[in-house]
């Protein structure tokens, strides 16, 4: 079975184990991604208080760190959720929202993957890049780096790390030791809205939480992303803008299925 | 007049008064209740520092508080403004979020429970129960309880605490004291998107704020969300998700009218 | 070149230089105004934490401030990035929600206002007057004032705080210093979803961040909301209501130019 058919069967698993998926994440993007775990037919769950996210992990199936908003009481609550989560074998998915603008985002994304050790990272070219560079030597990278620059840090990365590694842009690269997967889904509107990227995370951690194949689940929830956008827009009516276009994001979410995968993945 | 006309007329009431509604609510759902509380023609307000929430109570004409993303900051904040509301003889409408789910949960609605006095809870059926369990002796009672198990469950709870308890589910139940009200309106698609028993509860505050009658606009309140949700989904087309049902459900509270419930509504 | 020229010209300027624009804002809008950011061609960054604040502003071209949800640890964070911004030359626009409701928000805007000497504070008729009539002595205004009264305390304003005033409501008014601008744009529906005031003040803080003249700057944000809620409303079809609307403002920014505010704008 080729990854796509993998990716695609992932689909029909969420639907059918509806996993529960805990979220600390960030308030500006918190209902969009409530919404897409909903549409992609998990059940989203976005406790943070330090005193109550052990005992919520227990209940999930995927834990979702998303660090877009992080303040010094939701560090707490990511460090114990996602340690708990780690040693309950619970796949954590890390989403290292704007790591190296600001030195309490690069410490507390070392820290969490230090302590936390995720099972997926995903970010942008620039966030990994700032990873991969932070933690040893491919610091330098050029920051227009092309395709063949993504695959080799992501490579890199995963193996250096022991996880999942998903750079998402106009290619996405998803890596794990040494498989590695490009897709060539997308919309340019989806840079257009905010939340595509944490969106894209939630969905990962949605599919992380109903296999055990977390490469073949990375794959299906950047997929899912990426096909999302592009059956949305496909749907745009002359006059119509990011608006119209941010929900037919969700329509074509809550109605994705492994067919739709199967027949619109640019799966590699 | 028989409640269904009651309801109807809490409506026009709304829309009249215009009442200002204090929310302590979650950060997940917080964007949507406030639009649904305008859609249906009431004024909300969000302030959450327990500096001001007893000062911003003396504006306002009912409370909700929503445990969904508690923190001690705004459990202490909930406590003040819910204990000022109550003091003041202005409803307390309570939405015991994952009650049960945590210790942190349930004992913050137990304390509620005990402090504010809430003049309504509305909860789904496992929250409830849990409520009615937790404090006396219906623990035990089948998780898949009946509708007349939802009934004997809502009548008892409203009995003991001095409150309207409702229940929303596929049927929803309403009871003060004696008085037992059934809903059969909704829809499954209400289940697909976040904030749906979030904005329930906030629609009964809205209710609550503006006539003092608390069991008819209880019973308004959560008639107005499911017979929007019909709406809503009548309106899709062939290719819409949850994305557009999501607005035509805002669509259809901001166009609800009394005579609206008195068309769709399926209350008894 | 007239304002209306001016304004139109700076749509363009925020689509060429996408500008960073760092909010401190309230989590019931913040989803909004960070797709309405995006939906003018700016760049939306919505950091909190007062351990990041002043090195997130580094990167940012403005600051917009917006204390809808205020707390304590958010109001020293907007002390911080209030002064670090001021101290940089960029421009910070203040959107004091809600002062007069309490005295927490009293305090915390004329602390604001004192410390951080807003470039542009943008708020209601009521809103406003609470800060003319706090500072000094236009207190006791009649809260129906009419379109002269409006002037009259914009310019005083903007002449005492030494910076741009903008009053929005069924006509905007801006001023900075003898300079004024009656704006005639705006639909009734704007009024009926939340966050129409906090988008405005984010598209202020876009237009601000990409050019030096900060009163045409003002004008073209405050007018854009008001151009996009017409052309929204004229969108919609029997049967849509406060949702759809929603979703139409959004496609109208995203797809305003500066021919639109050419053709739309009635700015005097």
């Amino acid at each position: 079975m080729d990854v796509t058919h993998q990716a695609a069967a992932v689909i029909g698993q969420v639907r059918e184990k509806k996993p529960l998926v805990h979220h600390l994440t960030n308030y500006v993007t918190v209902n969009d991604c409530a919404n897409v775990a909903l549409a992609i037919g998990a059940s989203p769950v976005m406790a943070d208080d330090p005193a109550e996210v052990e005992e919520m992990i227990s209940h999930a199936a995927a834990l979702v760190l998303n660090i877009g908003t992080l303040n010094s009481r939701t560090i707490e609550s990511m460090l114990i959720a996602g340690k708990k989560a780690a040693a309950s074998g619970k796949p954590v998915i890390f989403d290292p929202v704007g790591v190296g603008a600001t030195t309490l985002r690069t410490h507390t994304a070392q820290q969490i993957i230090r302590e936390v050790r995720p099972a997926v990272i995903r970010g942008n070219m620039s966030e990994i890049k700032m990873l991969a560079g932070l933690d040893a030597g491919i610091r330098g990278v050029d920051s227009t780096a092309d395709e063949q620059g993504s695959e080799a840090i992501a490579r890199e990365l995963s193996h250096r790390l022991g996880c999942v590694i998903a750079i998402t842009g106009k290619i996405d690269v998803i890596a794990q030791g040494d498989k590695l997967c490009l897709i060539r889904n997308g919309h340019l509107m989806l840079t257009g809205i905010t939340g595509s990227g944490c969106m894209t995370t939630s969905l990962v951690g949605c599919c992380c939480g109903a296999v055990d194949d977390l490469f073949a689940a990375t794959v299906a929830g950047v997929a899912v992303m990426g096909i999302a956008g592009e059956i949305a827009q496909k749907k745009l009516k002359a006059g119509d803008g990011q608006g119209i276009f941010r929900m037919r994001l969700f329509d074509a979410v809550s109605l994705m299925q492994p067919d739709t995968l199967l027949h619109h993945g640019k799966i590699h």
